[in-house]
């Protein structure tokens, strides 16, 4: 369950968006389903199709509207923002509408329903709008100390499980890859996520497709097994990926994993405060270009990771924004080559001002469990 | 998981989806994250930031852009909808972009992420944006005998879990109301459906938040427990409340029960194919009013459900739109006393030309289980 920071830090948090919102020149954030809600307010609104929406003016008191029936849920810092709840048959778009007068320029939620955008469309036809992330972004993808624990405490909890994978306590010949991929996700709860995002299993051929949906393919010997899993834990998210052989490594496989393995430590290391994201990226590609795997390296190096599984910064060719400290983001080189095998290695990392520290330790080879 | 319709079902899906927009005087269909696109694609988007979107013009060739990571998973009917995936460092809104020319009208995916209509904002500014549940809610809406029969089988299996509850199998006193909320979690997935949609669980004073989140309080004797509880079976929804007693029914909650259950049945009975929505809401209301219980009913009477939990036609006053063959949607009535208790009674119904096919059967009365 998410844990509602405190009075002070939601404060400080507030007051940080407002500035951002000047720095951008933004009128007014509005926010909705998605983490800017609870990172600004503690509250989580439920996905449905009745609005919950926290208006916050670049000069103004932030206010959140909500369904008059989910009222009661709100647990919000007293004094900070004024709850406007609505009822059953009143229209919510028009109480925001009110609130917000004419800006010229209103960011919303990134992950909020396009729904509720098309019907501020109808009410403020003169506005432009924009991301919420151009305004979030930069104050989001700095974590602060209970943030980077939280992140570590969820890494902690994937690793014990990558280090059961590893150590063949997970079964894997003889089960589906979604039987396999359901164990996992018992696993990822019993360690004490609260959610479960993604288990991906992907077996031989399946492994060259980034993105499998674990399916009925039985996994036998000798076969390459890549698991990449994570939930969300305390509100931060865990992300893993690592591959076993049931069985001999082949000599291809050896070779590329080795060049994968060190793409991926370079990487980590590149991670640094000041570096550009893309020096993550270009640090984990260079050496899989030089081992001549880089043409099957077809995805970028990583993405940030925190409240959400995916957030800024991403690790990709052409972001050349700097590193902040406080920055957590994923690295993950991988080799696929289709119809044949899939590689990955994925660990979690957070820039420090004392270098690159990661979330993940689990062990970094190719392991035989067979 | 979800089964993928057969290439027949989609292709007569994406006629008439077809002949809604030309009906709608709309241009294209946008749909992404959300049900619409598996309903008519039988492919279901990854709900992150790499875009997935289905063009669909009035009078041109489907198109699926998909992220070339994740082109590999896309089983869709040959010939129906060609696929284009991008690559990593392309940009899909211009590819979407490019694809409906210049739109006077384009109906967006109701439950897609407002970031990219912020993107095809930028890309198509002389285009009016409208929500997609305007072209696809008369579809979805008109289930036909398979998902209806799915709906019956998700309301079989959370029917079998509230008699257990009812028969007293789900310890309740000295638990906490989160761990019978994970309870009930356990038995949704236990009982076939691949993903929990919510298991309230609130006890007493609780039991007057419609919406309550279950929390830390333990359920003692002689409370009364309300639960919520629902989940996606392959692809289709159920949802169900039912309240028990863990002792003696005192007698102000025994006299709005009566009146309660008596005006759940109404409502069922009042779903009849060409009635109108609003008629569901009055009937059960009337009831409740008459019992002098109206004014602690204080939401709607009901939503459509299917591939959602809350979806198109929503039965509430001002829904003067009729009921049609094959609509599905809950008849949940309560009785909400703030700082006391709180009441509700929910089933899923289908209209049909024989009339109100209830797919909750489970016992309607309020049940004392300890």
């Amino acid at each position: 369950m998410h844990v509602a920071p405190s009075t002070a830090v939601l404060s400080d948090r507030l007051d940080r968006a407002r500035q951002s919102l000047v720095d951008s020149g933004t009128d007014v954030l509005l926010v909705s389903v998605g983490s800017d809600l609870p990172y600004l307010t503690g509250y989580e609104a439920m996905p449905l199709e009745r609005l919950t929406m926290l208006v916050l003016p670049a000069d103004g008191e932030a206010t959140l509207v909500v369904p008059r029936l989910e009222a009661p849920r709100v647990i919000t810092a007293e004094g900070l923002i004024t709850v406007r709840p609505w009822d059953e048959l009143e229209d919510p778009v028009a109480i925001v509408a009110g609130l917000v007068g004419r800006p010229r320029t209103a960011a919303v939620g990134d992950t909020m329903w396009a729904r509720f955008l098309v019907d501020l469309l109808g009410r403020l036809p003169a506005t432009r709008f924009t991301r919420s992330s151009t305004v979030m972004g930069p104050l989001r993808s700095r974590k602060d100390a209970a943030e980077i624990a939280a992140l570590q405490a969820a890494g902690a909890a994937v690793d014990r499980i990558a280090g059961q994978l590893q150590r063949g306590e997970i079964p894997l010949i003889g089960r589906t890859e979604a039987e396999v991929s359901a164990d996992l996700a018992r696993r990822i709860l019993a360690e004490g996520h609260e959610r479960v995002n993604f288990a991906i299993v992907a077996c031989a051929e399946h492994a060259a497709s980034p993105h499998h949906e674990a399916g009925d393919r039985v996994i036998g010997a000798d076969e390459l097994v890549l698991c990449d899993f994570g939930g969300t834990m305390a509100g931060y998210c865990s992300d893993i990926t690592r591959c076993v052989m049931t069985g001999e490594i082949p000599a291809d496989i050896a070779e590329a994993y080795a060049a994968l393995h060190a793409a991926e430590a370079a990487g980590v290391a590149a991670g640094v405060v000041g570096a550009a994201c893309q020096d993550v990226d270009r640090a984990a590609r260079r050496i899989l270009d030089g081992a001549g795997w880089g043409q099957y390296f077809i995805h970028r190096t990583g993405h940030g990771i925190g409240m959400e599984a995916h957030e800024d910064p991403y690790m990709v060719e052409g972001n050349g924004e700097p590193i902040e400290a406080g920055n957590a983001f994923s690295v993950e080189p991988g080799v696929y080559l289709a119809g044949r095998w899939g590689l990955r290695l994925e660990d979690i990392v957070v820039a420090t001002e004392n270098g690159p520290l990661a979330m993940n330790s689990a062990e970094h080879s190719l392991v035989r469990v067979a």
